[in-house]
């Protein structure tokens, strides 16, 4: 007796043996490969694609034959002519098994298929997403056996896919007749799974075998800004990337000002909620429209936001987000509908999830940032800083990790700077002076050449030099540190002082002129004293929060340091230590993370798992509240010297001498440390 | 050593020893005696009432003395002072165990205490509600271990309640905060659970302790009109009662024409779906105000309903259920909340409850009706016929139960009759002929006199006499066959035939005069020829489904017949009998179980184990589609003659002798059978 023939599939390695007209499909599933398919082995949805290897592989101990596959079959032949199969491509449905045989499963046919990032970190994406489409054929009514359309849905979802059990979302009942006939009795539709134990719930259907995709939004909910990444929700790519500004900010500038706006106003909450969902809806329309796809096709949305952003998303007054204790009405993550969110552009049976909050002013994009940056499986300790109006702070290894959030304001994203602006073409995003003769040379975004090249000013001649963004304010401060312009308080010299006219006075005290572009009818920007003052207050609330869990954890140095948040990738490591923005470490250890709580969103988008990670973590991680504790007001004051009062920098120091200098001559200590400041 | 005290309690009889000291209400719940609290033991809350007595109870065995329990105390003084105990009662939590007692729970002390319904039947509804009041303390937040709120309630239920898991609405969500605040950290909820096996889900809360109750709808949305019974959810007794008419009357009277409307007008059933909703809210928002409640205290609304009602209230098209093979989007029982099915009237998280239909024709009222009055328990084969303007019709018994639904139309609900109206005062209910004089007397609503007593008119003066109910329609029909008005195939006989004036021509038919108002400016009440007609189409349709189950079921003859139906129990069995409205039974063997469709809605509101015996009924009775039986058509043209053209009436025949006339005088056989009819 000759045994039956073997199959081995790659990159699994995983091998078996099955009789001969065994499809690969069903070997596939056998064996727990991971083949994609919506048609259930019926030759209509080509997702279950395979690529046959003939020939000898030593390394498996078998030699393929060119019969090892059954021949091209006319399902095979119609999809093809329709579609077009790659050369060497079979549907794993249709071909099956007649000798020994190796088959490869390309990244596109597997469903938990890796989706490698665009960002420099190699981090891949694995997909497991909660939803899923299963195309099936449905019994048609029977007068003399009557049971209910949804019934005889189960039914074939139980026969057809082993699916035990389903709810469905009211909407979808309500067209499900019309789609079932539409379809002559075949139909597709989209199962959610929020938990493994839950039963899948039916959140779309279409007639037929549904062939435009499925896309999800990974929403990153920001106090200023409001980006949302759309998501190919089986392939994993994102498809289409879109910003807007959060409208609430006519409500007020930082977070305390709109939880203010909520106390003093009745129904200010309500107000700053509704703005909030008209702007996801907007937002919706436009990346749908942008990546030229229906809107009924986005059926998953996750947010990540911080405690106030959640609460006034969810419609859930943040007043007691804004006095201690601040406590959270929930911090548990939220699954609801698009409808029950009170979001029109979606389908109303969408899913939306929400990640889980940290705690009151540690929120769901902190606890994004832990679920892109993984601290918790990190072997040294490192501390990730996502910069934003509001910072979110973490410091972690193996060990333990713990969180906080420190109240920046919004100068680090250039506003209630003077020359401040958004990143935008025009934009100075990089500077360096030249310590002897006091002169700047800068970047601006739109154009790679610094402005002392040739071409520069041709290049930006039709955009102009508009203004300093973030990055820019950032290394303006540190190199006028570096070469002299500005003391360790943080006061700018005379130009009797600094030796270079470009110190103006302005009232009674200086600013930096860094370009002068009036005679071309555009700005003059300079650095004032008072965008100093903002800076080290921001610099200041960061470093006191990253000491603060440094405290909490016993340690005085951390051995790495990552910065993300939307424009973190763009700040330079130097400078920023410089500037005493984070503790000293070797500048080589200070990594970029890209915008790494939008980068959560798009993991807890992409995979069910990573959901479940993520709420464990959360759960895991100790919470410190920077508002009550007094060795915060300590370090924040201590923090607000350029780089810094007390902590020595060696690390710095081995790179960069900072000039000794002191520009106060009246004796006043010069800092605005003690000013008030607001949570934002 | 001297033995623990002996608890008994009664009226379970549940006994065991207890520590001295043990509170009655720990005791009781330790024997898992029947003792309702809302407070957890708190001494506030007042559920936990109790009766104890004291001096010898052979029966028993003990003897109680007067130190049997502790003192009356501090707790109980000031609840006492507050509302007063009744005399003798003491609080189950504040009561602690002396010595041996014997305890009486009260049946308002009891949370599955038994409802005795007004109505004839001695059927009792036993409460086991869905959803219960809670009264937990919930730890104030803390900002150096912060929790959401919701979690701190979830961890109070847990530990007070020993409630594992909850979920909460999310309009509750929103409130949360401030009700926790707003009673110092003591909050009521209202947990709503849809099966033993779900989580209880947080629809309601309020601060402190909550007293106002709870309540909830039981609705048996009608083609024709909506009743609604407002009910206790913690005493089970309905507090108000009310009814209007079904809005969607407007777009077609019966129920296939309102199929039609939606098929012939894009957007129809929407408009339809539209109506009834608002009529809803508007008999919610009635009948609130008649029980003086306020709406947000409605947590629970039931619906039983026909199919065609059923998609039209979900807002699904009813097009599949006007034609063969009348397939149901779903036949499953439905949980929704309020704002899903889009009452604005309740508040958005009171949970909906709709029973399950049982085929496309068979709907959640004939559900209901099985759950009122249990075939499927009977010992006796049983006909249940649920008169309405489409009729429910069961037949079983212990070994099997089956359903048909058949299209009586309006007629039996004084609609399509010439001189017919809803039953109001001044409506005709009652009527007797002389067989001699062939005069007749009437009784009205309002009124209990005959017209021949001393005082009827003056007692009826008020309200004139103005028209014929369905009840008084059925008498009069039948009586004019008595009295040799009416001959047996539905003739009225000429004035000449029957030798009374009151047989006026009109046209070439004849009708009869009951009553004639003109001279007070009242209508003159007739029956007319085409009454006659309408009346044998209805009856024909009920007795055809009647013989169809009875084929189906292999039976010439039942034991007993069940007139229910809003107007079912004021309808004569002699004269139902006497038309053949029902198979021939003795006269004693039809029973009135009044609107048992209404009843079973009321028994699904307060009792979730009666939610899942309707489901599993509804899966076992045998579906009979009475619309593509050849059969159904010729039972119905049988069934045109008064009483019946072909099957002996023998029970009939012993109470009464119809006299043998025909007024027939051209040869046809002026029968209105084979008129078009339409379900409704």
């Amino acid at each position: 007796m000759t045994q039956d023939p073997l199959v081995i599939f790659t990159p699994s390695g995983k091998r078996g043996r099955f009789a001969v007209g065994t499809p690969v499909l069903t070997a596939a599933r056998q064996l727990g490969v991971d083949l994609d398919s919506v048609c259930g082995g019926r030759g209509i949805c080509s997702k279950c694609q395979i690529t046959p290897s003939y020939g000898d592989f030593p390394k498996h101990g078998v030699t393929v034959s060119e019969g090892a596959l059954s021949d091209w079959n006319a399902v095979e032949q119609r999809y093809d002519d329709k579609r077009g199969l790659k050369a060497g491509r079979r549907l794993g449905c249709q071909a099956v098994v007649q000798g020994d045989i190796v088959i490869d499963v390309p990244p596109e046919s597997q469903v938990h298929k890796q989706v490698v990032r665009k960002a420099a970190s190699a981090r891949v994406i694995e997909m497991d997403p909660a939803t899923r489409l299963y195309f099936v054929e449905v019994d048609e009514p029977d007068m003399h056996e009557p049971t209910g359309d949804l019934e005889r849905l189960e039914r074939a979802l139980k026969a057809q896919w082993n699916i035990d059990g389903i709810e469905i979302d009211f909407a979808v009942l309500a067209g499900l007749q019309t789609v079932l006939r539409k379809g002559k009795w075949q139909i597709t539709v989209a199962l959610y799974t929020a938990h493994k134990q839950t039963k899948p719930r039916v959140i779309a259907a279409w007639p037929a075998l549904h062939e435009s995709g499925l896309f999800g939004l990974a929403i990153d909910l920001g106090s200023t800004t409001i980006a949302a990444h759309l998501t190919d929700l089986e392939t994993g790519l994102v498809v289409a990337s879109s910003g807007i500004m959060n409208p609430q900010i006519r409500f007020g500038e930082d977070l305390m000002s709109r939880v203010s706006y909520a106390m003093m106003n009745p129904g200010g909450d309500r107000e700053m909620t509704k703005a909030v969902r008209d702007a996801i809806d907007t937002l919706a329309l436009d990346i749908a429209k942008e990546a030229e796809i229906d809107t009924s096709l986005i059926l998953e949305t996750v947010f990540v936001c911080n405690p106030v952003m959640h609460h006034l998303l969810l419609g859930i007054d943040p007043v007691e987000l804004g006095q201690a204790p601040f406590a959270l009405a929930t911090s548990e993550p939220m699954n609801l509908s698009a409808s029950e969110l009170g979001l029109s552009a979606l389908p109303a049976a969408a899913r939306i999830y929400i990640l889980p909050c940290i705690a009151g002013h540690v929120g769901a994009d902190a606890a994004a940032v832990a679920l892109s940056e993984e601290p918790g499986k990190s072997e040294d300790l490192v501390l990730i800083v996502d910069v934003g109006t509001n910072a979110e702070i973490l410091l972690g290894d193996t060990a333990r990790v713990l969180a906080c959030s420190s109240p920046t304001g919004p100068a680090f994203e250039g506003a209630q700077i003077s020359s401040g602006q958004r990143a935008a073409p025009g934009a100075i995003e990089a500077i360096r002076i030249d310590p002897v003769t006091k002169d700047p040379r800068f970047r601006v975004i739109g154009c790679d050449l610094w402005s002392d090249e040739d071409g520069f000013w041709d290049h930006t001649a039709q955009t102009g030099i508009t203004g300093i963004c973030g990055s820019g304010i950032i290394e303006a401060v540190a190199e006028m540190r570096i070469a002299g312009l500005l003391d360790p308080s943080g006061l700018i010299g005379s130009a009797e002082q600094t030796g270079t006219a470009r110190s103006e006075p302005e009232g009674r005290t200086h600013s930096y002129l860094i370009h002068d572009g009036s005679a071309e009818g555009g700005p003059r920007i300079t650095v004032t004293q008072g965008d100093i003052r903002a800076i080290q207050l921001a610099k200041s609330a960061l470093y006191a929060g990253a000491r603060l869990l440094m405290d909490v954890r016993g340690v005085d140095k951390v051995d790495r340091v990552v910065l993300a948040g939307a424009f973190g990738a763009h700040i330079s490591p130097l400078h920023a230590m410089v500037l005493g923005m984070i503790p000293d470490v070797p500048i080589d250890k200070v990594q970029s993370a890209g915008n790494a709580a939008g980068t959560g969103a798009r993991i807890a988008l992409c995979n069910l798992a990573a959901r479940r990670d993520v709420e464990r973590m959360v759960r895991e991680i100790t919470k410190v509240e920077t508002a009550i504790e007094p060795k915060f007001q300590e370090h924040f004051v201590a923090a607000n010297a350029i780089p810094h009062a007390t902590d020595p920098f060696p690390e710095l120091s081995s790179k960069v001498t900072l000039p000794k200098v002191s520009f106060n001559t009246n004796g006043g200590d010069g800092a605005g440390g003690r000013r008030r400041r607001r949570r934002g």
